[in-house]
């Protein structure tokens, strides 16, 4: 798929998925898209666990219990470290979220569908925090994101924005030409 | 381009640009591609300012003292808002780098070259406030982050990066099948 149609027809899909695995090859490719993003001051503070082990999946999607978590066949979780890049400064919330772009990109152009499920990864269920667990990951990374992976069994939905010119203008605030 | 290549083949620039200017089609493709990025609980909290004009743009380089911001024929200007999402949970930031992101990705497959200034848009000398202030943006918007855009003069060079396994596993932390 071009660039600019995987771009504009991407969409957070919430439904069921159909039965189907996510080969490795193409979590592979989903992986590398989100270590290609950039980080600031290149710490590379993203790091990515796919999961495609049925045993491991039905762990994680007991702890999340969402429909999409509960079907997939395939996830990847994502996790940050708070690196400094400079002084007293991070930038590790942009940096995992241009992975995460690039990551829910790759998906999309490969046919699969996904969201970006943040807020119930770190709210006050700490979500993240036992999934993290039963991964292994050290306490010294965080398990910020996790994108469910599969072909979706209904249909992804286009969601309504605010139109171009009340958001995008030029050459000043607010100035449509 | 394809996804994947545009993906791979993204790298920060900031050396000088060629004068060619930057369409406005292209503009009008970078700043959509921005606005088709996803955010949290669909708030939209991202917009954006294309800036072409060649006095406007001699009045933000002078702000920015950058060799990029000193060429470049047109510049992108990324403006938050904190939005609140749900209970006190905002997710602008990752709004805005998701769509800078794509904004990347469109400025790369289109041919030009641009890198993500934002350390030194938010840093100590307050330069993306005195940007705002030339753009006439409102005080409840913050300026994060500036794009230029151009035709690179010089090589844009592939930056040094960890090796997959050491930043992306399967089934576990640091399990490398």
């Amino acid at each position: 798929m071009n660039t600019f149609e995987t771009i504009s027809g991407r969409f957070s899909y919430r439904g069921a998925y159909q039965n189907a695995p996510v080969p490795r090859e193409h979590l592979k490719m989903i992986l590398q898209a989100g270590l290609d993003a950039p980080s600031g001051c290149n710490k590379q503070t993203t790091s990515l666990i796919a999961v495609d082990d049925p045993a491991i999946l039905s762990q994680l999607s007991s702890i999340i219990n969402a429909t999409t978590a509960k079907t997939c066949t395939a996830m990847i979780c994502v996790l940050t470290q708070r690196i400094i890049a400079y002084e007293d400064r991070t930038f590790n919330i942009q940096d995992y979220s241009a992975a995460i772009e690039n990551m829910l990109l790759a998906i999309h152009d490969l046919g699969y569908a996904s969201c970006w499920y943040e807020g119930r990864a770190t709210g006050p269920d700490k979500i993240g925090y036992r999934m993290q667990q039963v991964l292994g990951v050290p306490e010294d990374y965080e398990l910020v994101c996790f994108l469910p992976i599969g072909i979706p069994a209904g249909p992804v939905k286009r969601v309504d924005k605010k139109a171009f010119e009340d958001r995008a203008w030029f050459n000043g605030f607010g100035k449509t030409e």
